[in-house]
């Protein structure tokens, strides 16, 4: 009643599940994107956006939440791993996974806008009007441009992505009081869509490495430059990884020093 | 405590339910794609749309889900019957109530505005401004007018109907973590919505062939004339039908292929 | 442990949740229909105000459900006596408090925006820019104004409604696939946003007699004149009462004929 | 297994997810709020900002609501002491955690937007265009600028604060039919939604005297002068305090007069 793949599968679960999952999340989140802007508004606006990366979050946890947990971000994977007793084993492959499918998803989303992408931006911009890779990749706002400005996007990706924690921490503990129904999931899209409302301006709004580094490495594939890597110093590394990680840190310390009372988070150890 | 038309009707139950809830679907979904365009905006707008149509699928699942499963889509039918084990015999009669639901409502809407299209569209046109036909039927995008398009577009139909089949599968499979509550419905609703959001531009966003093609019969029995099966390259069919079926394939071996444990699916023969 | 009123209270349980009910629903969905038009779409837009008057629905059944089954809407009431055996005694308590409600709703709004409708429409008119008559009551649309558009409006009303009703009925139907956990309020009103966007032009979209005559009668009282009883050929009857009648008994028929296998529905009975 | 700290997170359990649950609240609402407005539009509507308040009432309810019950609002800590049992000794630290969670939250986004408010407002003004005071804490509408107009903000304060406390009331009676499967934290979202979308306009639309009390004294501290205090009438005391004290016990005295049963209302001893 198995076959070869089914043991296949079986073995790699998990990052299959995380895999699809995040194609489907960049799929629809960055597609969503690409069409309100290479439209100008005329297909969606600022709310249409917010909207489908946040219902995009909620299908890709149904897509993978009962046979990977739905991480579907590496900050939420590792910090479970310190905070919740993930196993730091399975962490690089959900990792790798996320990335991967994160890269898959803008390459099918690239070849479909192929024709509007190279009308729209000949040129492979970074900054400006019609600057093609803001669709694709995160980047710190441009409106207040002075060396302060970094830092606030910097700050900014803290907060969010701690505030994300926090709910996550929150909708996963028993103790508290989550949604039941399996409807965890479409109130983290919940969370997504208030994030996006509320702090997805100044910076660039990253909340997920894998999010803004598959696409990345997929745009410099392309041919869009070093450019992608050293813009706006290293925000890349700063801001889409570095501050998402610190604020997910954060964000899971918040909750488990002032709220969480199982014993499986470290800050519970006597 | 029976009589005989509750005979005819436990006997037609399938075909019935999907008939009533297509019809729904249709006077909702259509009737705010006529309310948004004719009133030039003033009641409603692109996101107004993606709700309208979300909601209309959450409500047509609802009123069918329980006798015939909820498909309103010949491409689910279908690939229910590939991928799970839907019997094919029952296939063709729920195809036709799906297109004759569609038809019906079409033909109900077309009622209600008759005397407001007569004076937005006097010449039944499908192209241009105040064109009529594209209120009823789906049409590839015309904005990126070259020879190259209409392939951007098929393939754009195929990722949208392939994301819909991989969420609606999750949201099927018991060893997954679907949502519970009777609440699969909604979130089918929200599937929608986040796919006109991100994939409802260039491609005329189908998805559904019963949804193009009952209109589309409706509008030629108007007298739109011929051009209404031959426009765009024979779009009706390459679009709505095989683009979409091709999609739905996609989806279903993605998902069983990574996800799907169950041996109801021929991926995992022996 | 009980009191006097107690046993009042428990008499006129119906009606009192019925009246609390549907105050609240007027004093949102009135509320934001005066702030929307007022404030000239600063606060509130075409989306929003289709957004208010559902969950303005949802938040109605919440608060009456358990205690009057939540109809807040007389069509309801009727249908689910004549299809459903709700008892025809308390039809007419369901209906006075019903309609009560909706003029008490009108009487606090109305006060509560006296200075900024003395200034936005002195001469108290029913037509014309800034009139404040239709921020109260239901108005066929005056966009196509030859005579046969009210008959269109009256058709409308009545897909509108039977709509409404094939969903009420859907959702309490155990046979079918209702939502659970107490989510059919929110489902209702998921309905009655769809029905909004997509049949909320051309008619002045009742679906809901009370939510028009208790305004109506409200207005007659503040001097707007017995042009409120007379304009559009009697519309506060032909279209708000009648025609949302027609279309209920409409939709339920529909439903009963081709799903309902339930022997409480006369269409069962042998 | 457990430590000095987790005695006190135990002992201070309640005001820690108070200030939490407001913290959140705050950063997502006058997050929002900022982004909406510093941003001219660009990065978000009305719309946007009436759904980023609802979907933060719900988030702040998921922190914070199997430990210390979700308050998140003095008002309803106070109204439920008075008429459900909450007992009064408790009343003290929920509010002074909520009031500081507030603050907290103004606090940690002035930080935030500090470079862009210095651009947008310089002088730190209450009113006027590129006012910064409003974004932070609640004022009277300006639009009709007469004596009256105070009283018809009060009394709007009023009507809102009563309908939330409706809700919240049905939401919370067994008796009635609300919401399961832990959904109460996302209708009482829509609550929100559906007030700011119906009763935003006007009044500032407090309903939560800790969300203006908060980022008011943040505002003193930071040197926007004692017109913090007495601008319109007193309006942090006579507006944010005092009506929606008045609002919540008027709704909760609807709701225990016509609906509640239960007898742990005064209402209800003999």
């Amino acid at each position: 009643m198995s076959n070869r793949w089914a043991y296949v599968r079986w073995k790699l679960r998990e990052p299959f599940a995380e895999w699809l999952g995040m194609l489907v999340l960049i799929l629809i989140g960055i597609g969503a994107t690409c069409q309100t802007k290479i439209s100008e508004g005329t297909y969606g606006n600022y709310t249409n956006l917010m909207f489908a990366w946040g219902y995009a979050v909620t299908l890709a946890i149904y897509i993978s939440g009962g046979v990977s947990g739905g991480h579907i971000n590496p900050v939420i994977t590792i910090c479970l791993a310190m905070f919740r007793g993930f196993p730091w084993r399975m962490v690089p492959r959900y990792i790798l996974a996320q990335i991967f499918g994160a890269f898959c998803g803008a390459a099918i989303l690239y070849g479909n806008y192929k024709v509007a992408l190279e009308k729209y931006d000949p040129e492979m911009k970074l900054y400006g009007t019609n600057a093609s890779a803001p669709l694709f990749i995160t980047m710190p706002s441009q409106e207040f441009g002075d060396g302060m400005v970094l830092m606030i996007d910097l700050y900014r990706e803290v907060i969010a992505t701690g505030i994300l924690h926090v709910v996550v921490l929150a909708l996963g503990d028993e103790n508290n009081a989550p949604p039941g129904a399996g409807l965890g999931a479409f109130i983290t899209g919940l969370t997504i869509i208030a994030l996006g409302m509320s702090q997805g301006w100044i910076s660039g709004y990253a909340i997920n490495p894998a999010r803004d580094l598959g696409p990345r490495i997929f745009l410099w594939f392309m041919g869009y430059g070093a450019v992608v890597w050293h813009h706006d110093s290293w925000w890349w590394l700063n801001g889409a990884i570095l501050s998402t990680f610190a604020g997910g840190i954060l964000g899971c310390l918040l909750y488990d020093v002032f709220i969480f009372g199982g014993d499986v988070s470290f800050v519970n150890f006597p």
